[in-house]
């Protein structure tokens, strides 16, 4: 996808900045931008819209507008890009925090939304990628960890060895089309409830 | 460390553009910093100085000096914030993917410097954070995966179960002072080296 193709969401209460925002957007070749100037019920929108992009400009929001922007910031799991007038340290540390992709301060001007959005986007991509690369390692440890746990339950109770556990596992999870690491999973559980 | 402490570097050959960034610095109360108008030689500046931040300021850049700022940003392991006064996607991207915590495109101005550079350092903080998670939870795989390598070799070769096999790696990593991940290594090479 270029990011001309791009279906983009401008949330902004005051319709001059949006407009900038609107000019920046079409001058760069974006043609699909739906702007809305009433963040109620943006959470229903975005859900039908499914936006590629989130452009937010707040101009000098207060914490409570601020925090309900981080939140869905949190939820979306999509580029956001947001302006904001002003902002001290700990509000920008709660805008990382909170996975807005390009948070800019006091630097809304047309001519540099496009760069603002690519920016966004490929922090975004870049973000997400480390944080699933995270996730895939850690799911796999713990799947590890379990079906250790599990061979080791089948080896005490069985007398079996660890190859000879291992494989019953394997032959549990394919008869029963399940991964090994539910049957291990199920297996440690029922260990567990089964103790004396 | 609050901010105003931090040890800064800026690298910039334009005089009338760093001076624009010192200003930035200096009423946000950041005394202690440097300016160097060659990226010359810089290498040994950063490894003398250890900035705590560096802000560079690139103009109109070619592709040859980005790319040589890329290098740097992926090498010294720093919030980077760098200004350029153009920029295409592919720029941008490589500037993500070489770790620039803030890369600002047409945007310098006096007042957004604080804000900018207070922005690097909460994004290069968060991506950090994540980074050393990434590397804690695949070394920890890793590990796991080579005890469990060595165990078996152990389990086959003198019939031990898993448990006196584990015990058996542990003792020996105490006696000699090591890590029992750093033993199942040794034991895993020497057992594909003596295998027939």
């Amino acid at each position: 996808m270029t990011h001309s193709d791009l279906t983009i969401l401008v949330i902004d209460e005051n319709a001059i900045r949006s407009s900038i925002i609107e000019e920046g957007l079409r001058q760069a070749g974006h043609g699909n931008v739906t702007v809305i100037h009433d963040a109620q019920g943006v959470g229903r929108i975005i859900e039908n819209l499914r936006p590629d992009v989130i452009v937010i400009d707040l101009e000098n929001p207060n914490r409570d507008m601020l925090e309900s922007m981080f939140q869905l910031s949190r939820s979306v799991k999509r580029p956001i890009a947001m302006f904001v007038d002003r902002s001290d340290q700990s509000m920008i540390e709660a805008a990382v925090e909170a996975g807005v992709s390009a948070y800019i301060v006091d630097g809304l001007r047309q001519e540099r939304v496009k760069p603002i959005l690519d920016m966004a986007i490929s922090r975004f991509n870049a973000f997400s990628k480390m944080a699933r690369e995270l996730e895939e390692a850690r799911s796999e440890l713990e799947n590890r960890k379990i079906i250790d746990r599990a061979k080791g339950i089948l080896m005490k109770s069985k007398g079996l060895s660890e190859e000879e556990a291992y494989r019953l596992l394997r032959k549990t999870a394919m008869n029963q089309n399940r991964k090994i690491g539910e049957i291990a999973q199920s297996l440690v559980m029922a260990a567990g409830l089964l103790e004396k």
